[in-house]
């Protein structure tokens, strides 16, 4: 997979959301420095730009130099958001596997991510925003890497009451939990079929405690779990987001 | 998720398959050692062990000292394998994204892998059963930390023809491929309801050529894409094997 990533991932920049339009285009200082001293590109070179909220342009550098890089935009394309909308709220996680989950959860085109402090949460702190734009970052360089245009929007961790408090109402809602007893994720996808937003809660390392799971269904979340395997939190949150990607039925 | 990898995790021993039994039972030199320096543990403490091949036993350390280690078993609990039985066919990638792999189709329940030399896929070169050893080694540690009791047997990387020549008749056979227009993953779902064996394969960075396609659509592959997204190879091959794994409709 990924063909559009071979070659032109070298050559490709994210830029500001309100910069990116048509015409003479600057390159953020460290993309300039990138492209410069890393890549060896010089004016006349192809590029692409993205902007991470699904604007992509192709552009031909026209300065590049100690004191920055510009190049020229022509047309900007939108791609429009895949349906339905994926909010997911993973368990916070130590740092490698929230910094894995940040860039595949951007491949798998995850609309939102919503750290939760949970009670078997680690780390307990939230370490709050400068953890969101680690995250946001990471998502920029697997956009860059991957070749898509679009990142998830990072929200800073909150206890799992304030996430449920913030579910808008009508948007479909799923819950993996290892202790249901009667549901597999496969019995529970039918229900999402049609949604046009779904949120999606797993737990962190450990899992949700039956407290957790229990007002997680008291707020209309429909709890399932995942057979025949036990999965690590950051393998199963990456699992629930390709299936629910990849394997609703499309509308008849 | 992966409660049963709490706490027990650091206690969980890996053993040959035809050493575990009822009764006293050795620990291999290499878990004998970490055992004893790592984890500090003393004769008396309670392990598990697990062979990989889906048996799981519970046990008590009787000794552990410089010459290596054992533990008494009582009983030996034997894991159904989850259905279908998976054989997933990634095109070669690099060690890092290979690694990744080898890791998480452990706990996605993957019972066989098959990784395939083709046209674009990185090494050329096989490497051979060097590798294999590897990624073995590498779903062995998974086991460990995840508490899954059985991981995928590993196959020497081999020529995508040699592959399709090893499809058992029978089995149905699923090929994603980027520039397929007409049917996403999700469409063609339906037709693995029911299949006992499955046989997946994904290309490596950059994708199949064609010609690839065309040979494996040749050898029965039924050929659908991932929508919507850009997924680097081995999330790629992650989201199949979830897909196949959680997304499949039980039998009513």
């Amino acid at each position: 997979m990924g063909r559009p990533g071979i070659g032109v991932s070298l050559r490709r920049f994210l830029v500001e959301p309100a910069a990116l339009c048509e015409g003479e285009v600057a390159l953020p200082p460290e993309e300039a420095a990138h492209a410069r001293k890393v890549l060896r590109l010089t004016p006349g070179a192809e590029v692409e730009l993205i902007d991470g909220q699904g604007r992509r342009a192709r552009g031909v550098l026209t300065r590049l130099d100690k004191s920055g890089g510009a190049c020229r935009v022509e047309t900007v394309e939108h791609a429009a958001p895949p349906a339905p909308r994926l909010v997911l709220c993973p368990g916070l996680l130590k740092s490698p596997a929230m910094d894995l989950l940040a860039a595949k959860l951007t491949e798998l085109a995850v609309d939102q991510v919503r750290p939760m402090l949970t009670q078997r949460a680690v780390p307990k702190e939230g370490g709050g925003s400068s953890k969101r734009e680690r995250w946001q970052r990471l998502a920029g360089q697997a956009l860059k890497q991957c070749g898509a245009a679009r990142a998830p929007e990072f929200v800073d961790p909150a206890p799992l009451p304030e996430v449920l408090a913030a579910v808008p109402p009508g948007v479909a809602r799923l819950l993996l939990y290892e202790d249901e007893e009667r549901a597999s994720l496969a019995q529970a996808l039918p229900g999402l079929a049609g949604a046009g937003e779904i949120w999606a809660l797993v737990g962190p390392e450990g899992g949700f405690t039956s407290q957790e799971a229990a007002r997680a269904v008291a707020a209309g979340f429909v709890s399932c779990r995942l057979p025949h395997t036990i999965l690590r939190a950051e393998t199963a949150a990456l699992a629930l987001a390709s299936v629910i990607r990849f394997a609703l039925q499309p509308p008849c």
